[in-house]
């Protein structure tokens, strides 16, 4: 039987060929591969819908695009890389030499063999992107300059796969699915988001609903969010997913609210699953977390990630490829974005039934029977959560002080309830402290 | 004349030989020396009595315990060592083969001249505790195997010392009583305590009312709890006193609060008075601190330890004896409790009468009669109290922001008053946010 | 053209030679020098004027002093350096044995080259201040001492710039002007203030009020507080200027409330601007600042030093001469100071008018054409105003949050502002929080 991570790799291969941008057919394919693992639904919003401050873009397509020298052979072809490519390039048909096409060259001469990844989405322009090594072979001369696109009114399009739970209160999951044959960025992302949302489907019980966003960025989640005021008041928490696929320590950057649930859920499930994760400051810039995280919005989003965006030398180029993302790290990744969601689920407050004094574990089979010199960890997380559960510390809290793994307490907790010792607390007290914020109250239109 | 480290020294040996459990004529007897120093109360508490989820087990004593050889000789003996008996061992007269025997057995295998202490108090059993050599030196063959033990219903029996004070506000020193022959776990705390009562009985004015359990471990302080709800609300700080006299650097574990004025007085006394002592955060496993700060109570009650329990060598075997205690390190322990216990009697606000600007110190004599280049010890705390004397800082806020000695903070603090320039903050003012937490009111049943 | 820093310096020269002290001609010489570059107005107040706790001294004047050997020749002589008369020496006359001057000369053996700098202000003593070698050189024998001194009912004198601005609320700056030839401590003081006064005074506008004050060391902050209470309700943010003209790191003893935005506001620009400064907490010794930060008063008021005082060898000796101060050092100084004025004057509140979502930026011109790999600097400053500008973060909130300059924070803000993608939030909700504490309202008298 394949591993799961080797499923994840190969769902990424089948979809890295796929030439994506923000609009046109190649998200379209893209939704589409991923609608045979997860119902997704699809919305069409057509070009020059206003969303917010910005307008939907015209939509592109490509079908071929080429650079031929004298004799006729494509020294540039799209064929071979859809990077090569100025992603959002105008079409043109044109005889020119070299010293006209090239301000309209994209190249990296510190990585010679390595294809640039470029856009042009709101200024309208043409380009290639070519391997340096490529560009400096050109002799000067006469070319053929081809890019057979249509840049035009139709759709933006996007993926929304809407899971509901025991509460309307929902997790959002959000990736971008706008670039082109990059494997880190983002069908990683992708890949371990499908994958996560076919095991949240298979779960029995799930107190929380989900929504998974498969959408270009930012004008992909600025619509999105023009379009679902209402939905994006009932986000609790949220994750935005990138660059998960590589070989390197996970970070995780935290909402702008900074001590989020989903943040310290997050850094903790980093803590005790993963070596050397680092937690970083959010900041307004990034993918989408910047439009989930803009002030009027404020929602608890954080982003996942291994590599940070821009900080890899592969970031944006040909060496983005199926060799850079490893099977056995979208499986942790994906590992670690299900324990993230297992605390959110389980994040509960409880009250100790006998708050006065431990009650004796002992004659209900639950401590050690002779007395020893060490403590078990099992006893020690149940001490824990019986000396916390106030009704005020959640599980999560418990955890965090007693350094301890959550599933431990959770396990704790199961247990002492089950034996009668604790209760419930009533989740209605928790809505109230993760509404969004004074901020967002006081931007808030009357119909959000 | 003789140090006080040497009388407690010599008040732990006299205590040493008695074999102490939770209940039984052993406790008594210790309890009983202590009564000789200070005007200890006992109270007898009969088996079967529910305390909170507990309920007092029966009471056990014993007169003689050995396993003798085929020879009539007393390979493992009681009379040598209280702790060659399962300390709670119930009574058997039998002869049988060693592999009978074994699984009754206990050794340090890793120290093989030590005798580890094994109590088996909830579960009906019996046992010997014994070198490992001791074990390897016994043949195959038949053994009398003797526990001359009673097991039956009596009474828990624990000590009390109230000493009246200006307040009814009252401090905790509570250790417990219940090991047999170990001298650092807890003979330390016994004889600490006990020198720490008659200092403070000599005391002219205490502003605290004081009370002092000497009581078994878990099972007293559950009981004292139980039938003293009244005089647990009036507990303003407390301190649990063990295993404070070996040669190690101090230890001191706060509050389930963690940040409740004992434990605030305890570090500030450690880092002026000791070298190298580490503060620990609040864990629910321990010593009776674990039933004080359960979250019914949440009494803000530290542990001052040297070695912490269950992490050196010596801890619960024979080689925790009269030596492994020093007589400089108990009156260190004396010295570092007193002090913390001064720093609570002492810790006032005051009102600074000249509010806007400095008073002029030097006409009243408490400056330095000549501008010079550097400022004195002395000077630096006069200012420092003037500065923050506004009625809301107490003299430990300003001993920890000036980074000086309580002691010297407090010299300043008198002299300024005796010249009229501050003047005490009425107390009243302080007795509120001592209160125990929300998480005790809410669950404080109407009688409590 | 002059360099500012070589203005300064000649500035500092021109006032070096004048004897000053805490009363007398030598502070008044000194304030018409200052009053030549700013409009400083002058108060007396008489001798015996009671000021809070402290009464105004006598006044002091000197014309002459020295110590004539036996031939006439003057060994110390007060018309070579002012340092060498204890400050505020009583009038003497006579002849007398080495031994009886003795117990009134005052050196420093460790610096044998050095004269010390005494004061005798509220002790009437009269003495002399040599170099060790001087005194070592003095023979024994018969010596005229002499020191033409009067002390008397007069008054005191301090200078005060009053500035106004667009708002009553006031910044302080405040210098001592009583030490005599001490370059750094401070000449370096009253030139940066000066020079800080005239730039302020060509600025076209300003949203403060500011108040300069140059006075006597603590017996004039006292003096102008007790005289000022009103003006002193209205100082929001303050900064004692000293010893800031020597070639060491900055060092900024923050206010005693700690967190004021002076502090903040401080600590950034020496953050961005300088090497290594460091932020010391405050204390209640110092200069004025111990004034200002009485707790009856409590106001934002820090200190600005680059060596701190009492800590270098040259402080309060000959050797803190105008060699000691550098042009570049005061230069930059004053450079420091107008730049956390600059914070303060700027640091406004903005509302993020399209708090959903990233405004469009690029459609504006404020956004790069081309997507590209990396983000540059003034695009991440404008984000993070954006984000920020909730009506909530301050730009200096902003600023530290997003460990950018404030000024290209300021930039962005009135890039944006300019743009309309912002709007001021009005400043009425900042006066509340920048009262004075509680520990100030308690404490008020009720015509404060």
């Amino acid at each position: 039987m394949s591993s799961i991570g080797d499923e994840l790799h190969r769902f990424a291969a089948e979809l890295y060929p796929i030439c994506r941008s923000i609009t046109g057919d190649g998200i379209r394919r893209t939704l589409k591969a991923i609608q045979r693992h997860i119902p997704l639904q699809f919305s069409e919003v057509p070009t020059g819908t206003t969303v917010f401050d910005w307008t939907v873009p015209k939509e592109w397509n490509i079908r071929d695009a080429y650079i031929k020298d004298g004799s006729g052979r494509r020294v540039v072809d799209f064929r071979e890389n859809n990077l090569h490519v100025l992603n959002y390039s105008v079409p043109i048909h044109a005889t020119m030499s070299l010293s006209e096409i090239r301000p309209h060259l994209f190249t990296i001469p510190e990585h010679p063999d390595w294809i640039p990844y470029r856009t042009s989405y709101y200024k309208e322009d043409w380009g290639f992107c070519l391997s340096h090594n490529q560009l400096t072979a050109m002799a000067d001369g006469s070319y053929e300059v081809c890019i057979d696109s249509t840049l035009a009114d139709g759709n933006l399009t996007y993926g929304e796969y809407f899971l509901p739970g025991g509460s309307s209160d929902e997790i959002l999951i959000s990736c971008h699915a706008c670039h082109p044959s990059l494997a880190n960025d983002n069908l990683s992302g992708l890949t371990v988001a499908t994958a996560l949302a076919r095991e949240l489907t298979e779960r029995a019980n799930r107190n929380y609903s989900y929504r998974f966003l498969f959408l270009p960025g930012t004008i992909g989640s600025i619509t999105w969010l023009a379009r679902n005021r209402e939905a994006a008041s009932r986000i609790r928490h949220g994750l935005v997913l990138t660059c998960i696929g590589n070989q390197a320590a996970f970070h995780y950057k935290k909402s702008r609210r900074g001590d989020a649930e989903i943040d310290r859920a997050v850094a903790h499930v980093l803590s005790h699953l993963t070596d050397a994760a680092e937690i970083l400051e959010f900041s307004p810039y990034g993918y989408d977390e910047r439009q989930y995280c803009s002030p009027g919005f404020n929602l608890a989003v954080g982003c996942l990630m291994r590599s940070v965006w821009g900080t890899f030398p592969e970031y944006h180029t040909s060496a983005d490829n199926l060799n850079f993302i490893k099977p056995q790290c979208l499986a942790e990744s994906l590992r670690v974005c299900a324990a993230a969601l297992e605390v959110l689920e389980n994040n509960k407050r409880y009250r100790n039934l006998n708050p006065f004094c431990e009650p004796q574990l002992g004659r209900r089979g639950l401590y050690r029977p002779t007395g020893g010199d060490s403590i078990a960890g099992e006893i020690n997380a149940r001490l824990w959560v019986l000396n916390l559960s106030d009704g005020e510390h959640s599980l999560l809290d418990i955890a965090q002080r007693a350094r301890l793994p959550f599933s431990a307490i959770l396990e704790a907790a199961n247990l002492l309830q089950a034996n009668g010792l604790l209760e419930l607390v009533a989740p209605e007290t928790r809505a109230e402290e993760d509404l969004p914020t004074n901020a967002l109250k006081r931007n808030t239109a009357p119909n959000f």
